[in-house]
């Protein structure tokens, strides 16, 4: 069943709808359950996704390198457009945690940038970023949400020499879940980065939430 | 509800009893419906997990650096023990787009080995390699499959130079959540790792799918 599912969907283009549920019971002659459950598995892959009351064949799966880039990069490199859609830029206190990964004295200010991630017009991810209010504040009237926070940070003469990164996977928040417009049950890629200037001081502390349908992450190892 | 019920967690040790649904929603003062929507959350992000009938503390997700090193390093580093279940050694044919992947000619055979990974007798990850015979075929006679492949290779002569590793999240088989020890509504992290010799010829393919709550990836980017 699985297999031959996977056959018909290579010989459609993105953006076919998949035959209903019914028609491939009868063509592959299964139960409907079987078909509901391939159905559900290429969607959590991201081979097939539902537009309005349909099903259509997905766009290929983003794959973004894991690399001091920003998702920017990654997105042009594949042909696509990203953009992004701003949920909240505030001022706030830090908690101890942050302000240790910052190295900023307890209690001190930060920068709090939420946005939705996307590649043309696709809800990709859920980025927040914490940038210290002591050496990023101005942000708050001057960085346009729109566009490239790397490139506002490069602007003011700071630099990007290492990120520490953490990979988990995790499922969204019903909040989480509505900002990408998917369910709480759709599996996630979770990362926290952590971005140190040459001098070793962080710039950031960053935690996104990729749609685990919509993309993957490469890397190259060596020794 | 989460906050504290975090705290609470906080204040526990490793192993010990998570308090019932109905005492939960008792001294929070809230439905059980919340109280158990909260615990799925904690299951999955691998910080409570079921014993028995019951309920514990899980230990801290298994950090593992996403290197050139196999699994065995990040666990011994950890203080945890590693270990492996043999699920099947076998040579079949190497379908067309493994063969494109180990640059091997149509019709090649290949070693498939599966492995279940553990740290301390916990199911971490299902492993999957696949080895050109031309290359490596007398392992099936002399490679015990309890100990760690990547020796057993250096130990004929080949060095691991770099790695192609793809990253994505995913959902297990009936199959694999069987082997695994865990349901196939649990996220899990897939990784497809392709690893080159200092001449640049492939020496395996490997398929990797490691359970979201138990173990999560970290690597160091720099410029």
């Amino acid at each position: 069943m699985r297999t031959g599912l996977e056959e018909k969907l290579a010989g459609l283009e993105e953006g076919d709808p998949v035959p209903a549920e019914r028609a491939l019971a009868e063509e592959f002659a299964v139960a409907r359950e079987t078909v509901r459950q391939a159905l559900h598995d290429l969607l959590v892959e991201g081979r097939i996704a539902r537009r309005g009351r349909g099903t259509v064949v997905s766009a290929p799966k983003l794959l973004q390198p894991l690399s001091l880039q920003s998702y920017t990069e990654g997105a042009k490199k594949h042909g696509r457009t990203p953009s992004r859609d701003l949920v909240q830029f505030i001022e706030v206190d830090a908690d101890d945690a942050l302000c240790d990964d910052l190295e900023l004295a307890p209690g001190s200010r930060v920068l709090h940038l939420e946005r939705v991630l996307l590649a043309d017009g696709a809800k990709l991810g859920l980025e927040i970023t914490y940038l210290p209010v002591d050496r990023f504040g101005a942000f708050l009237t001057t960085f346009d949400p729109a566009t490239s926070l790397y490139a506002a940070v490069r602007a003011t003469g700071v630099e990007f020499a290492s990120a520490h990164e953490r990979i988990e996977t995790a499922l969204a928040s019903p909040r989480e879940a509505a900002l990408l417009e998917t369910t709480t049950s759709m599996p996630m890629i979770l990362l926290h980065r952590r971005s140190l200037d040459p001098d070793g001081r962080p710039i950031e502390k960053v935690r996104s939430l990729y749609r685990g349908d919509r993309i993957a992450f490469e890397a190259v190892l060596r020794e």
